[in-house]
């Protein structure tokens, strides 16, 4: 569960972050690495925001889960 | 510069990815928030990877520039 077998976020706008980081070339391999590893973030995060929503009484995730997940992940 | 006025990674995988946590609903607002959240955590591995690149004498960006990049913000 944890190693996400198909990838969910695609690779060219991955590939776009890392050129608008300022990369002339990059490898497909760095790509493909960069996807799993902001789409394990971003599972990270959502886990958190729907505890969060769900403390709420909201079974809608909202920006605001979203932010305050963020926020606590980064102290923790 | 570091506000991004058009987000790079595209919205439906985002919120796939909240739903791949567990979400029932997810607002636009939420998908649209986790998209820039991921996008400048993205930049920021992007950028350490560049510089670990050159440091290798590299101007492709390889996967494990982008795995010692994640792994050096980790502990910073």
């Amino acid at each position: 569960m944890s190693q996400p077998i198909q990838p969910v976020l695609p690779l060219a706008p991955v590939e776009r972050v890392i050129r608008k980081a300022g990369a002339d070339r990059v490898s497909e391999s760095a790509g493909i690495e960069l996807a799993k590893v902001l789409e394990d973030y971003g599972i990270e995060i959502s886990r958190e925001a729907i505890t969060l929503a769900k403390h709420a009484h909201r079974t809608t995730v909202k920006d605001e889960d979203i932010r305050l997940a963020v926020a606590r992940l980064k102290k923790s």
